[in-house]
C-alpha cells in the first residue's frame, strides 16, 4: 500500500524540517516527557492507528506517566510522511510508519519493510533480530538521527483485484493496474500501464474504469475498502510484499537520552504490539475471507507459475539495480539476500511442506 | 518434545502439592512482591531457560523491583511438571513450561500447544487473540487457580532423525522411534513401537540402537543433541506438533491480586518475549540447518504423500477421540477445529502460495 506521491512529499519536506522546528519542545518538568506520535495514515485507520494507540497507552502506564505520547494522525501535525523529517528535527519524538516510505531518503530503507519476492513476516523479525538486520537499521537510521524499530507484519500481501481472469503474460499487457513501489516497477516491465493512486482514490477509479484493477493489503483491509463491488477476482498470493513490516521510529537524541530502563521499556512495548497486532491481521484476513467468497462471490484466483517466474526474475533485476545505488543499499541487500537464502531452504522444509501436507484430502475434524 | 512419564509425575504431584505448602509465602513488605518461577526444563535450556530469565529481569525492571521473580530450573524447587500443582498451590507465583505436559489434570490443555495436523504456531496465536482461544483457556485454568499465557513457538517441528529411508508405510511398521503424546499414539497405530524417554536418555538410546530413530524439536535444538551422529536422515516436516506454542502460568489468587497497571505490565513483557524468542528460533533453526547440511552430511528428506494421508487420518481419529473425553474438551476443539478449517484456507493462499512461488527456478540475488 505504499504510495510514491507520499515518499515525493516527505523528500520534499526535508527543507521544510528546519521550519518546523517552532513546534513547542516536549515537557521535561519533574522528569515528566510529553511526546508527540506522527502516524502515517489516519488515527483511525484499522488495526494501524489503534496499534500506535495501544503503544502510546501502554509505555504512559508502565511509566506512571512519566512518558505521555499523544498520537496524531496523517495530516493532523505533519502530512503523512513528512513524519519522518519531523522526528529527525525532533519536531515529534515518534513516528509510526513502514520504513519503504523512506525510500525517497535511502533507498536502502525498502528492506526493512519488504522487497518483491523477499522474505515473509516472521522470517523479516529473524532477519532483524538474529541475522544482523537491526545492527544495519540502527547505523543508516543513525544518519538521520533516528531509531527503528520493527512492529506488526500483515501477512503475505494479495496480488489484487482483477476484473477478468489472468492466465497467462499477455492477458497483463496494457492493463491498467495500481501498484506503487518497486512491485510497481516490476509490473512496468512487463507491460502493465502501472498507476498510482491514493488510498481514497483507488476505489472511485476502479469503479469508473480508470483502472482495470488494483492491489492494496489482504483480505481484511481489502473487504472495508469494498474493491469486491467492483473486481470479483481475487488474486493470490502477492509477489510484491511477502512481509509487510510496519514500524516504529523515535528521535535519536531523545532515545539516547532516555535511561536503560525507558528504553528496554519501550522496545518491550513495540514487541509485544507486534506480536498481538500481527496475529490481529491473522485472525482478521480469515474472516474477511471467508466473507469475501461466501456473501460476496469473491474467486480466488492463483497467478500461473509461468508469471510467477518471470514476476521472480524481473523483481530479483529490479531489486539489484537499487541495491547497487550506493554502498549502504548495497550492504543492508547483501545481508539480507543471505539471510533469504537460509530463510528460504528453512521456511520449505518446515511451514512450506506442513502447509502442503495439510491440505491433502483427509478426514481431520 | 513432550514427555508422558512427566505428565504421570504431575498427576500424582496433586496429592504432594497440599504437602508443599510449607514453601515460604511470597514476600509483601512495602509492596514488593517476590516471587518464585518454576520452569519445566533446566534453567539452562538453550532459548527456553534464557526465556523465562529476560521475562523475569524485565518485569523487575520495569516496576523497578517491586515485582521479583527468582527463577528455578526443573529440579530446583520442585520436580520438572510439579510446576503445575505447586503453581496452583500457590507454592510458587509462576511457571514456563507448554500446556500439553498439564494433560494429565485435563485433555483440553492439549490444544493451547499443539495438536497432530493443528495450527501453525501464527495461527495459534491469532486463534488465542482473536478466535476465543484465550477465554476458553482462561475457563479452564481458572479451574486450577491458574491463568495461562501464549509464550513463543517453536516453529513446525521436524519429523525426525532415521537411521535409514523412509519411503513407504511398510518402512514404519515395528521401527523402534521415540515420540511422545498423541503424535506417539498416531504412530503406534501405524505399526511404530513408540518408545518414550526423558531428553538425556534419547541420544544413548539412538546410539546403543534401542530406538531406531526419535523425534526432537528442530534443527537447533536437535543439532545440539547430536542426534546426527548416529541418524543421518533428518525428515520433515513432522505432522505431530506443527505450532509447539510454549506457554508461562501464574496463580490466580495472586493474578487477580495484582493492579491493572502490572497485569497489564506482564501481559506485554510476555507477548514480547514471545516475538523475540520465536524469531530467535527461525534465526538458528536456519543456521543450524545450513551446519547440519554441509559440515554434517545431514539428508534431509519428506514423508510421501501417500504416508501424509495416513497421519493426518489417524492424527484427526486421535485428535477426535480425546475431543470427546468431556464436555470442556470438546468445546475447546470445536473452537480449535473451526479456526483451523478458516486458517487452512487463509494460509493455503498465503505463505502456502508464496514459498511454493519463491522456489520456482528464477534468479534473484
Amino acid at each position: 500500500m505504499k504510495r510514491r506521491t507520499f515518499v515525493k512529499a516527505a523528500a520534499a519536506g526535508v527543507a521544510s524540517a528546519a521550519a518546523a522546528s517552532s513546534f513547542p519542545a516536549p515537557a521535561l518538568s519533574q522528569g515528566k516527557q510529553r511526546w508527540k506520535m506522527a502516524l502515517a495514515w489516519p488515527a483511525n485507520t484499522p488495526g494501524l492507528g489503534l496499534s500506535a494507540q495501544r503503544v502510546a497507552k501502554r509505555i504512559e502506564m508502565f511509566t506512571e506517566g512519566r512518558i505521555k505520547i499523544k498520537v496524531y494522525g496523517a495530516g493532523e501535525l505533519v502530512p503523512a510522511f513528512e513524519s519522518f523529517n519531523a522526528c529527525s528535527a525532533g519536531d515529534v519524538e515518534m513516528y509510526q510508519a513502514a520504513e519503504y516510505y523512506w525510500q525517497g531518503h535511502h533507498k536502502a530503507f525498502n528492506f526493512f519493510t519488504t522487497v518483491p519476492f523477499g522474505l515473509t513476516g516472521s522470517e523479516h523479525y529473524a532477519w532483524i533480530n538474529f541475522g544482523g538486520g537491526q545492527e544495519l537499521w540502527d547505523e543508516l537510521s543513525a544518519g538521520f538521527n533516528l531509531k527503528g524499530f520493527a512492529n506488526s507484519w500483515t501477512g503475505v500481501q494479495m496480488g489484487g483485484w482483477y476484473r477478468k481472469e489472468i492466465n497467462t503474460l499477455d492477458d497483463l499487457k496494457g492493463l491498467k493496474f495500481r501498484m506503487p513501489g518497486i512491485g510497481g516497477e516490476v509490473l512496468r516491465r512487463m507491460g502493465v500501464a502501472v498507476v498510482n493512486l491514493p488510498g481514497a482514490e483507488v476505489f472511485p477509479a476502479l469503479q469508473a474504469g480508470t483502472i482495470d484493477g488494483t492491489e492494496w493489503v489482504g483480505p481484511w483491509l481489502d473487504l472495508n475498502f469494498g474493491f469486491y463491488k467492483v473486481a470479483k477476482y481475487f488474486y493470490t498470493a502477492g509477489f510484491h510484499e511477502p512481509g509487510t513490516v510496519g514500524s516504529f521510529g523515535i528521535n535519536k537524541k531523545v532515545w539516547d537520552g532516555l535511561t536503560d530502563t525507558d528504553r528496554e521499556l519501550i522496545t518491550a512495548v513495540i514487541q509485544a504490539e507486534g506480536q498481538y497486532q500481527t496475529s490481529e491481521f491473522r485472525g482478521r484476513d480469515l474472516a474477511a475471507l471467508e466473507k469475501l467468497v461466501s456473501e460476496h462471490g469473491v474467486q480466488v484466483r492463483s497467478f500461473s507459475n509461468e508469471m510467477y517466474r518471470e514476476f521472480g526474475r524481473l523483481s530479483g533485476e529490479v531489486v539489484r539495480e537499487m541495491a547497487a545505488e550506493n554502498p549502504m543499499t548495497t550492504r543492508v541487500y547483501e545481508s539480507y539476500a543471505g539471510f533469504r537464502k537460509g530463510a528460504i531452504a528453512l521456511s520449505k522444509i518446515q511451514e512450506g511442506k506442513y502447509l502442503r501436507a495439510r491440505e491433502l484430502p483427509f478426514k481431520w475434524s
